[in-house]
């Protein structure tokens, strides 16, 4: 018989009548004269009910987490999760029995502190809550990639290894190269600038990497960029429109696939505004109080603005436009009317900076002069900068942290709670 | 006015009326007194006719690859691409000048040596027939997750540097991690089998490197893989099953997202049979005339094999099951009737090896014996045992290597044509 999914079960007509199910013995419950087992499957719980004196001696040695095959016969019942149960059932497992797991994976909560529960990784996402956050995660990257087919954007994957560090020096990672040194990426900036000039729109996920010597609550050393650059622009301000439809996107698709993994977790999905406001970086400082000559916002500054947002717009998403030229990297277009301003922006979700993004140079001439005042050798970005010499488009683009993007959904208190297996200062395995 | 794309150009009615239209000047030709312009942009081409001195003069300026804008009046013209030409435009500069490319892209052939076109790739890669392979490898991506999305898969995303050589410490890229040794992973082979204990049925689009030494048309240092590993299967024939389906839906996606780019570059999509023709690596070796002892194929064998499918079976698509445990990893799965054989395969395209996949282990105790075969440490995979240990399903999967993939498709002799950035044992550049 082939097997059906634990979430089929309640749909099934006619509601009794032999079924197989698959998956693990998520729960087992011995009583004195009956066996309750609940299997868990990809899709969902069943409730089987194992009465018969010889399959509960079989069902004693199968403890929790083993994998088994059930072939019974499903039975309305109003009390069974889904209302309907498996009784009478044969159990024939698929695995040796397992092994007790570090954590009771059947409790409602987890339940482990996070160093536990990640240096367990491959066995606590089993746990429906871990599972929640993923599939989060997953319906994310889903929906961003579905709006951007349907915009004529071309999916592109360029090299994580490099022979120059990308932006900087600071915070990348080294390797040996057959003899010579090389570097992982630590965003695919140039690359998707110079494939703008190649198919217009591209976007790519992909893994990044920061030597990033801090041990903070959101940064990771390697973590999934969701990057997006197209040309034929008018400023950045088209950026952030196109950036806006991307999140409401993901929000849609979160929606849609991943919508009872939403109420798992209890998160509250955004609203994603037709218009995102828009803040002045000079009028946030002013906003926050801090000296106009500040030269960035603090994350309490961010906190405070997001609040702000939600008060004022009754919007969990700020766009503050125009940061100063001295913090932001040498691509970044000037803004027309005072070139100590930027035509670039970070977005705020909930107060925290979820995105960064911009419009950027797109003529070699004004390229060569602002390698030259930062005191850079043009030779460094030599195919670059030829893409730049042939004819680009005026063009734009922004990237997305897909674990910051997701721990902050679901309001974790730290980002690797949104990864499958982070990587940080202290944690190289799993 | 709102721009329109080229491609939408024949398609607009009234055939004729006032438009704008942006992209690269592909090719310029300035005859005695008309200028003629064709407009390239990335759903393809339109020609612009000059014949006022004064938009002559200034088109006379700006030199192919220049990024214009150019408004003016659609008219039909049969003897026009699309049956349609702009008259009468304005031309708006959105880039400087552009200087004369390294390469002339409006040629039909691109004519330049494979290291050259490298060299160059931010350009090279603007020519229409480059842009038809990586559109191809675009729709290869699209198509492998809207078949597993439409199956239940869950995406996931696993690190790329990693505590300890994934299958064998050859061949591996070695990194300074925070002061202590890491490496880049080969595959994501451990990570995926661990996270089918959570979700059963995963896939993964993203990097692996190999530390190559070799200099070959087939190798390169960092590829995409498009990597699946599922539960609850009976054997590796399931595996087969659901590759099948997988490429097929893969050649559909081409065929719908990029048949343009398919007849671009002259390729001719393989037909998928619903089961492909298998054979046991056994007779494999006998049809070519190896030593029954011979552990491997060669690649003259696999050319062979080739053949002989397509003549026998009309298949370009050929399984060879069973290859000789020695050959294969630790995880593989043994052929039941003879554990010298394994329930694993090669999937030989067009007389390439394309994928490798099987069965894999799934009890503890096998993986300590199959470790202690091969005189390897138990201790140095622990979490990736811990999975095995706490209740795993019957699994398997595969990888198929996306360049590979392409260029097998396109014919091409070098796999570095259908790569965007290739790494190799001499290059780390651009």
């Amino acid at each position: 018989m082939p097997r059906m999914l634990c979430s089929a079960l309640p749909t099934t007509r006619p509601r009794s009548g032999p079924v197989t199910i698959e998956g693990w013995i998520h729960r087992r419950r011995q009583l004195a004269h009956v066996t309750f087992v609940v299997l868990r499957d990809r899709s969902g719980f069943a409730q089987v009910v194992v009465t018969d004196p010889q399959v509960r001696e079989q069902v004693s040695g199968l403890p929790e987490e083993t994998v088994v095959r059930v072939t019974g016969t499903a039975l309305e019942n109003a009390k069974a999760p889904g209302g309907i149960e498996i009784v009478d059932p044969a159990v024939h497992p698929l695995s040796a029995p397992a092994e007790p797991p570090p954590v009771e994976l059947w409790r409602p909560g987890l339940g482990l502190t996070l160093p536990t529960a990640l240096d367990h990784a491959a066995i606590s996402w089993r746990h429906p809550t871990r599972q929640a956050v993923w599939q989060i995660a997953a319906a994310s990257m889903s929906g961003f990639r579905r709006h951007l087919d349907g915009a004529g954007f071309t999916e592109v994957t360029t090299p994580k290894i490099v022979g120059q560090s990308t932006e900087s020096g600071a915070n990348v990672f080294a390797l040996d190269y057959f003899g010579s040194t090389a570097y992982l990426a630590q965003s695919p900036q140039l690359y998707k600038q110079m494939l703008t000039g190649v198919f217009e729109r591209v976007y790519e996920v992909g893994p990044v990497f920061r030597a990033e010597p801090h041990d903070t609550a959101r940064h990771l050393a390697e973590y999934v960029s969701l990057d997006v650059e197209f040309g034929f622009i008018r400023d950045h301000r088209d950026v952030l429109a196109r950036l806006r439809d991307v999140l409401a996107a993901m929000v849609d698709t979160i929606a849609e696939k991943a919508g009872a993994a939403v109420r798992t977790v209890g998160a509250e999905l955004p609203f994603v505004p037709e218009q995102i406001p828009v803040i002045h970086f000079r009028e946030a400082l002013e906003l926050v109080g801090a000296a106009p000559t500040e030269p960035d916002l603090a994350p309490e500054h961010e906190r405070f603005l997001g609040q702000w947002a939600k008060s004022r717009f009754d919007s969990d998403f700020l766009a503050v436009e125009g940061y100063p030229a001295v913090k932001r990297p040498f691509y970044t277009h000037p803004q027309p009317s005072d070139p100590r301003w930027t035509n670039s922006f970070d977005l705020l979700f909930r107060g925290l900076e979820l995105v960064t993004g911009g419009q950027r140079l797109h003529n070699h001439a004004d390229y060569l002069e602002a390698l030259a005042a930062r005191g850079e050798d043009p030779a460094e970005y030599g195919p670059y900068l030829e893409a730049m010499r042939h004819g680009m488009p005026p063009h734009g683009g922004f990237a997305i942290g897909l674990e910051r993007w997701v721990s902050r959904l679901i309001e974790a208190d730290n980002i690797r709670q949104a990864t499958l297996f982070p990587r940080d200062l202290h944690r190289l395995r799993p």
